[in-house]
């Protein structure tokens, strides 16, 4: 399994039910994905240096089993998507037993800083090439 | 308009990007929730004390435009689909300008405190009817 | 009483104590403090404009008692201290039956956006004559 | 340096001034605070499992530097006042330089369920000698 991120599940992520809240696992697919960027060799930072960002488009999860307080959450981040100014990113999170809690994904566009669209396979061919080798894999 | 429920972004709730950061919309969904079945006749408190929990299940959102510190956002919140042990939520966001900034959907089922799933159909139909009233509005 | 914000608890604010996570105190007396000064007649909006911003530098709080998901806050913001280059405000917060749950200070300088120091008597007596009203009221 | 906790800086946790939210630092300490006690060998839920809880009565806290987004914050916690029915942590964080960019207090009480004060030197002495123990280290 590549590109696992693990996240420990904080007190303050947790709510009356006595699980995680479910806005966290949005917060958490985050953290992978930046985990996945950085894996695939272009950091947040990196892309941001280009003056591309690539915000978030649309979300789509399932909620299967709860998680709560202290328990470590393996999310496995993976490139299902890719095209020239787009990409999808999929999460499938697991708790220590290894039962899926989570599934998800997130769309994003890469944007000029002035909120312009880029074509990163004309503009940055180096990263639409990362991206394609990740799909490749 | 039935339904409406203001939130003012508030600082926190910005990132570097100098936006609201996307985690944050899944809490408004939230917000507007309380609020709609509060209208409907049937607050969370109350619903809890019939023993019945009604756990966001899956959630799927598209984000039109962004929004930013101060601004006040009108959320919509319609009841989409019910059924004897799940209901819909579709919520609909725009900014002063009356603009959609974003369009979102939350499933939810029933369940009792120990986890079973409840039929509000047979079991409260009272709880049951009030959704079948706001479904035919 | 002036200057009575108002905050409703949300549920994703309870943990699995069944209240309100003491971190989100601190994002209320922002709220708070938000709220104080435009009431003031200087948003902070108006103020970035002048090229000023105005973080926190310091924090401290008490934890009186407890509050949960859906209690109406009240937070009374007070400025209790300002000179040329720092403030200090006040809050009080008080559940429905007028009992204090909460008493804490922010301290905060007065920056450029490059991170220097502003001493606002000098560069910005306009503001400055604010906070002083606001400190005889 | 003893139970240095490691946070890495999300970007969800900064705000629209590219920095850290101040609000974050005390999540941060309560995450650095859960592994301290875990490293003294009273997990949370060890300390729950004897019907005690130990919330926060107040904080206090300094910012000393800012931090951002993919920064890596070592959290030093310390015990440095136990007494039959509190105690108070100091936390100093640091950044990649170590530099201080933080110091903060939590001040906690032991209560039970119910809410009443435990003098965990009387009732639970294991518990209160592991306290002890860390304060004269």
């Amino acid at each position: 399994m590549n590109n696992v991120y693990k996240h420990t599940v904080q007190y303050y992520e947790t709510d009356k039910m006595g699980i995680t809240h479910h806005s966290n696992y949005i917060r958490w697919m985050e953290e992978a994905r930046v985990y996945f960027l950085a894996e695939m060799g272009w950091p947040f930072k990196k892309i941001e240096e280009l003056g591309v960002v690539s915000p978030v488009t649309s979300i789509d999860c399932k909620y299967k089993l709860p998680t709560t307080f202290e328990e470590v959450v393996d999310i496995e981040a993976s490139l299902v998507e890719c095209k020239s100014f787009k990409f999808v990113i999929e999460y499938i999170m697991k708790n220590a037993e290894g039962k899926v809690v989570f599934e998800g994904h997130s769309a994003h566009c890469f944007l000029d800083m002035e909120g312009n669209i880029v074509r990163v396979n004309k503009e940055y061919p180096e990263l639409y090439q990362a991206f394609m080798n990740k799909m490749n894999e």
